[in-house]
């Protein structure tokens, strides 16, 4: 059997130009950006067009290749001096997103190697090359270490996207369900709506629906009913950081969906590249939980859907401690029971 | 201590007139709307300006007393017509919702009685009166009840709407917080925006703001976060039916609240008069749960937040088993352990 599918791209890089999907826009319109500056790339990830630290971080990188490939001057100092400039401008779009100065850093690497402007201009369109397959790699490997796990004859929940367009391309928890999809094999899949920003319901079922993944869309606060009624037989969710013990942060939800799968007995499991584990933060409860506005809860798209004035609690993120979490999928395989032991031995293998 | 409270009312008789909420425009607009007729208030069931089982029972009530006060005639035969077709008229504005038909064969054994049209549109006033007092009675034990058992110290969560304007006055599970708000005494809430419809977000916490009481909305995902973070020393929830064994059907999300309450020794209530247990459902599997349109989730007041063409999955309803519910509140106690011999035990001493 084979299927027409086609995995939404976040970003694609063709000669002299970053074309990038506009994901404000989702679902109701599919619109690619054509970006010839580094400004336009700034602003693209300011005004949130793209989403997902690893897909910011690469779009990062291809601006610092636009800047590069703007250059007019043959004197390489007074190049470097634009791309410091450059560099400056990127850093300020999302000062808390870690990929982006990651990519920063690399790409800083090869502007200190470059003797000659021509020289810059291609080792940079090069780095932002390679950090692209590279993710577009661990993402493929992360996929295929959850189809191992992943059970093919129940329905598979999931929140949020770690998907495809946060990524180079097919995301982390989405990513067994679009290489599934791409060998014309079959999964049923739950999206919680996520709320209050709806990443699962406008992002999650689109991103799948490409793929042509069948996709549910459910409220967040259907998971325990949903868990018994359609017998799901896995969670699957992304982290935006990992404690040294094993304890996952992540869009806010993740940590009651891991308590009702206890209840059940249902696998839950995080996928995430090593790069998201931060082994510099002992156990969850010192990760800092960002707080957003309570416009954000009270009201959706201007319109109210609570008392202007009513207090509001609006945690960006929660903390699922590692007992929780039947196995966290990596591009190197994955660690059962998380702890503080198991992750030591994981990466103590690495070396 | 004295504060300034007004546990607000979704309907209030005066001479001839009905005043009525109309809570499709909360929290924005507080609207009381004056009806005349019965025609009005069939409208106003069937718009949803009113909602709440039992607020739905007692406005068809005043819809039949607005019906007799109409009539012109000193004929009885003709009147007791004329009343046969407005009880026609407020059958079909909720096929579904029991406490309606109940209300409306209280008022028919009235007009069975009545020997003059005098007399008749005297019944039927007092009888719709009786049946407010009677449920704001009723509401005020279960709030009594609840205030036995529920923490001050830790604050409390709760999801939809089982309110003051869901009844006569007070509700069910927001029966405490009102009572307790009256006396001038402190609780801290934690309110679920309850999607898809948002009864937690648009109704509870303008509810509770009017009497003063400490509200903080949150989104359906957080229940389990929040119970962590924020130390939740109880859950209470309303009920639309109770099956013989304890099981209860309630607003979509309570199941999810349940089984993370349970993975933290939280006590879980159920707040609900003897009316919503229906014996001859043996159990909560036997509970048809009504499922509502897509369209219901994908958008939100026109807006779309989703795919137009996802697949959507939309009880309206789940079913909390009677093992994961501390106790059932009651108007005459509490069963505690609810299963089928508590609820055995607890009607025969009833009786």
């Amino acid at each position: 059997m084979t299927t027409k599918v086609s995995v939404p791209l976040s970003l694609k890089w063709e000669e002299d130009t970053l074309y990038l999907l506009n994901q404000q826009l989702l679902p109701g319109i599919v619109q690619y950006e054509n970006l010839k500056t580094v400004e336009q790339v700034a602003e693209a990830i300011t005004s949130l067009k793209v989403r997902g630290a690893p897909a910011i971080g690469l779009a990062a990188g291809f601006g610092m290749s636009l800047a590069a490939l703007s250059i007019q001057t043959d004197d390489i100092t007074e190049a470097k001096e634009t791309l410091v400039e450059a560099k400056e401008l990127l850093a300020k779009t999302r000062p808390t997103a870690v990929n982006l100065f990651w990519v920063l850093d690399r790409i800083e690497k090869q502007i200190q190697q470059a003797a000659s402007v021509e020289e810059l201009k291609t080792l940079l369109i090069h780095e932002a090359i390679r950090l692209y397959v590279e993710d577009e790699s661990v993402c493929h490997r992360i996929g295929e270490e959850a189809l191992k796990v992943l059970p093919k004859d129940k329905p598979v929940l999931t929140i949020c996207n770690a998907g495809s367009i946060a990524t180079a391309k097919y995301g982390t928890a989405l990513a067994p369900f679009h290489l599934a999809a791409e060998r014309g094999e079959f999964f049923s899949v739950y999206a919680c709506e996520t709320r209050p920003v709806f990443q699962g319901g406008r992002l999650t079922t689109w991103e799948l629906m490409q793929s042509g993944v069948d996709v549910t869309l459910i409220t967040d606060s259907m998971a325990g009913h949903v868990m018994r009624e359609k017998e799901i037989g896995a969670v699957i969710v992304g982290a935006d950081r990992i404690a040294n013990n094993g304890d996952v942060a992540n869009k806010i939800g993740t940590y009651t969906l891991a308590l009702c799968a206890k209840a059940f007995g249902i696998p839950f499991y995080v996928a995430s590249p090593l790069s998201t584990f931060d082994r510099n933060t002992l156990k969850g409860e010192d990760i800092v939980i960002e707080e957003r506005s309570a416009d954000e809860i009270r009201t959706i798209n201007n319109t109210p859907v609570a008392p202007s004035n009513v207090n509001v609690y609006n945690p960006a993120f929660d903390v699922t401690p590692s007992e929780l979490i039947t196995g966290i999928i990596t591009e190197h395989g994955i660690i059962y029971t998380p702890s503080e032991e198991t992750l030591e031995e994981f990466f103590s293998l690495l070396k």
